[in-house]
């Protein structure tokens, strides 16, 4: 299987991207759905708080690739060659993920500035309303090591002056690139 | 002060922005020559083995900031509103600096394929020939925060397939617009 895993800090636009991506036709997961899925399943409201807690709890119960190994069992049912996973946090995912194919790593960069502007448009149930529940909420992402993902990808898109259009295209562009290297 | 600040993992092409950015007319000084000039005076060889322990010690005696400190020291002599510095590792560093100004941190990125490729090529006194050193250097860095500074830098040049004139043309591009903010 060739995966495509897309990383990123909050608000940086992975999801838009990885959307743009299914509407040419790949099939997709997101890792945040498999926490978010695992919070309501235990009558849970799924916030920022509740999340990070189940997610610490998965990683501290099954490892820092337990969110990871959820995936692949997700995967393992889906008839595809080619899978987006929106939302890889860390190398140690990388490398779960790397067991059951070829995978290429890209970023979804963003400022802070820029970030924080897009978390409070978007409102999510999980996103951060002030600059102090924002500043915490990307010390917790960093401290499971989605930093050395961001550092170690394959490629990246900026989305600091960009459309949602162009944001989506520049992400096509460079999974297109990847697609056609591993056809040949 | 102005301070551009330059992150980015070892090989992306940090010190060839930032030259570019000294041929403009910005001043500029290299975190890395402090821990070099530091091995060099202690008569060690200036090899990645030395210079990677020196790093260490100065940062275990003085801190997470100490080379940091070593710059504002050499800094202050120098007559000059802004100041490039080559070679930010962690956003403990950054922090340091706000002290003395306002800081723009910009990221200069390449997947590890083309870093390796181009260290390879540079072959300085502490270059990795093989992939084993590579990954060792890539882990030390991030061990102490690199991946934090990338993650949340202000702006990113991306330097993947990219000549040396359009590294220095975009990192460029980017810090003119910082600096005419700052003018604003």
């Amino acid at each position: 299987m060739f995966i495509i895993a897309i990383t990123g800090m909050p608000g940086a636009g992975k999801t838009t991207a990885a959307k743009h991506l299914v509407e040419t036709g790949l099939q997709k997961i997101a890792m945040g759905d498999m926490i978010r899925e695992e919070t309501k399943r235990r009558n849970l409201h799924p916030d920022d708080q509740n999340m990070g807690a189940i997610m610490r709890e998965l990683r501290e119960k099954y490892g820092a690739g337990a969110i990871a190994e959820l995936c692949l069992r997700s995967m393992a049912s889906m008839k595809t060659d080619t899978i987006v996973v929106d939302g890889v946090r860390s190398m140690a995912e990388v490398e779960i993920f790397r067991r059951s194919g070829s995978v290429k790593l890209l970023t979804i960069r963003a400022s802070p500035r820029r970030r924080f502007e897009l978390l409070r448009a978007r409102g999510r149930t999980d996103d951060p309303q002030t600059i102090e529940s924002f500043n915490v909420r990307d010390e917790r992402e960093l401290s499971i090591g989605i930093g050395g993902a961001i550092a170690l990808a394959d490629d990246i898109v900026s989305n600091e002056r960009t459309s949602v259009e162009e944001l989506g295209a520049s992400s096509l562009s460079v999974v297109r690139r990847w697609m056609s290297d591993v056809e040949r």
